[in-house]
């Protein structure tokens, strides 16, 4: 079976790294609300960008395929947290903002809609407990 | 209600990096069986790593207030994930390892169970999908 093992060492206060097999690592810090120093992105800013970037991946794999060039790909992203502890992630809203002088608008919505229904590997944990919106945007220049 | 942004950047190849708002960043990197060149840490990987960093801040405070001295604190974590995609993870194991004096083993398995119970954000989503287990060792160096 596929698996993914990380080693986390704690460094003092609240910070943390983090280290794949690899030697690859990862910085996080606590929230400033609960007293993080902000030395890194907090666990909750990582798990929103790594949701991203996992459809962005399979995106762009997709738009390669079909030989699209892409001149900038940049995706904002937006969560709304609960309010009480647990404080997972209540609603999250997805921008994806595309560049490129030919970009096709059907390839541009089939590599969006193939990423989040098929590959979204981040996303089909989340979409559980969580409302995921997305929406995008076409430059071409 | 509490939010999270966060701003992604495409950067050729795979290489994504995602900056929060006070500019602090984590790059990515597709895996190395999708094409990926091992330049950054995977979305899969980088969840992981929040999962656990998340109840491990969380630990780390509670063992603050009941003024614990911690020489040294480690977690490993292995996961295993679907073979079909979307290849979101089925099991996941945690082992804490602390290294401390004199560490109380009540206080350390209390502060596991109310992080991991009450405020494990990270952990709150993964936990629908995917079965986690924990452990803990003491070490008293």
């Amino acid at each position: 079976m596929p698996s993914v093992k990380m080693l986390i060492n704690w460094q003092g206060k609240f910070n943390f790294s983090a280290k794949n097999e690899n030697g690859l690592n990862v910085h996080f810090d606590a929230p400033s609300d609960f007293g993080g120093d902000g030395a890194a992105l907090t666990p909750m800013e990582n798990v929103l960008a790594s949701l991203v970037v996992c459809s962005g991946i399979h995106i762009i794999d997709f738009l390669n395929k079909r030989r699209h060039k892409l001149n900038d790909f940049s995706i904002n992203a937006f969560a709304d947290r609960r309010e009480e502890p647990p404080r997972g992630f209540t609603e999250i809203k997805i921008e994806y903002m595309f560049k490129g002088e030919e970009l096709d608008e059907n390839d541009v919505k089939e590599a969006i809609k193939i990423s989040e229904e098929k590959y979204w590997s981040v996303g089909s944990m989340l979409k559980e407990t969580t409302k995921i919106k997305s929406a995008y945007l076409i430059n071409r220049e």
